[in-house]
């Protein structure tokens, strides 16, 4: 039986839990033996009792402790683990493998999502992406995501920065084009909804084609009488400049293929 | 029987011919008596040729023509109808009900989505914008969208104008950050198709929650360490400019909250 102590009790850390005990009751091999937390009222609505603490000197002998708290206090709660030569990983993108502190046996263990509270999501579909010192620590993170993810990948500590960055773009600034579009639906009495069908056959169409292969609209078809109609009809500064910049970065691109 | 004739053959008119016909299999009072295609070999493989005509002046006699080709030659075709005062529509979302031309009866039937060529798509899910000039044509209009989608809904020029902008954000732009993050992942051979659950999921979000409670990421937490590090990273002038402007833009559309 492998034994995993998860650190931490926010968002990411909830949805950890559920999907580990997901894995206990698929029959895995793979056990979470206690959750830290310093306020174990965030968990103790998903977990028993009596495997919270809030104290790091309680902590179980585990075979790896995930340490999954915001990005900047990841240094300080690996520091303050009584105990050596342990493996220990964290779960964040943003973060190098050396951010942990030399005591422990380092790696990462970054299952690659955006996770919303009380939003459930299938966890078995997300990339799990690990790292470690060793092949020895490299196996066991394989095995434990494995339990949690049919999508387990090597992703080093550069690689991982790269997908972090690809991410925001992905993920947060496609988001906020989603608020530009929602704000410029609301200001002229069309419901937003209407835009949800495209909005998904958008994030489909790239499973078949390549965002190259998939790019359309007046931008790629160099329309400059929509594209300056588009823009007089814009009246935020913000929303014109965005406008102008993305357009010209698809044409750019277009005359690079 | 309500019908319908199609001018046009290209990627928008294929998918509502396939539309028309899945709604000729459920029986419903509408149908499509003709496509008009310049280039018939278009068409012929997904209707039956002796429906097609290349001749405007053979155009048989129906309740609804549907102009389905370019924004630039619809006013051109619709001129070039050789009959007067019946009623005609576009299905751009970019052109006002006026660039029809006067000899007919007015209207537009703009369905929103993105097609792509060979992929098929669920009609039914697809909102269809419909505007005319008057309610007997509106009505005729709701009819025939109802034939084809659950969702028809009343749009007019200037609403379907900002819909139209919304959408160039909400799909044209944010495929291209799609290409962007893929281009990033590229680089730094990291497999794009494991971003493929978060793109999946931040569509998904807005389904449930609005795009500003949705929002996370360096740029709404004001994490200046990771703006910064992301912004070391990325060497094209033209991503760093798009991520300096989107997480502004992000920044200061959090503080109006």
């Amino acid at each position: 039986m492998t034994k995993v102590v998860l650190i931490g009790s926010g968002n990411v850390a909830q949805h950890l839990i559920k999907a580990f005990e997901e894995a206990k009751l698929q029959g895995t091999d793979v056990e979470l033996v206690q959750v830290f937390s310093r306020n174990p009222a965030n968990v103790t609505p998903i977990i028993s009792w009596n495997l919270v603490t809030s104290d790091l000197n309680n902590l179980k002998e585990a075979h790896l402790y995930i340490i999954c708290v915001s990005d900047d206090a990841i240094e300080a709660v690996s520091a303050e683990l009584p105990f050596k030569n342990r493996l220990v990983v964290h779960t964040s993108g943003a973060l190098p493998i050396n951010s942990l502190h030399e005591n422990n046996r380092k790696g990462v263990f970054y299952p690659l999502q955006s996770f919303t509270k009380n939003k459930p999501i299938v966890f078995k579909q997300i990339p799990i992406c690990i790292e470690s010192e060793n092949p020895t620590d490299f196996y066991l993170l394989q095995k434990v995501g494995k339990a949690l993810s049919d999508k387990v990948i090597a992703i080093n500590t550069e690689q991982r920065k790269a997908l972090h960055v690809a991410a925001v773009f992905a993920n947060n600034f496609t988001n906020h084009l989603y608020g530009i579009a929602s704000k410029i639906c609301q200001e002229n009495q069309v419901p937003f909804d209407i835009l949800a069908p495209l909005i998904q056959e958008t994030a489909e169409k790239i499973q078949t084609l390549s965002p190259n292969e998939a790019q359309t609209g007046p931008a790629k078809r160099n329309d400059q009488k929509t594209i300056k109609t588009h823009l007089d009809f814009l009246k935020e500064a913000h929303q014109k400049e965005i406008y102008q910049l993305l357009t010209q970065s698809i044409q750019e691109n277009g005359k690079k293929l």
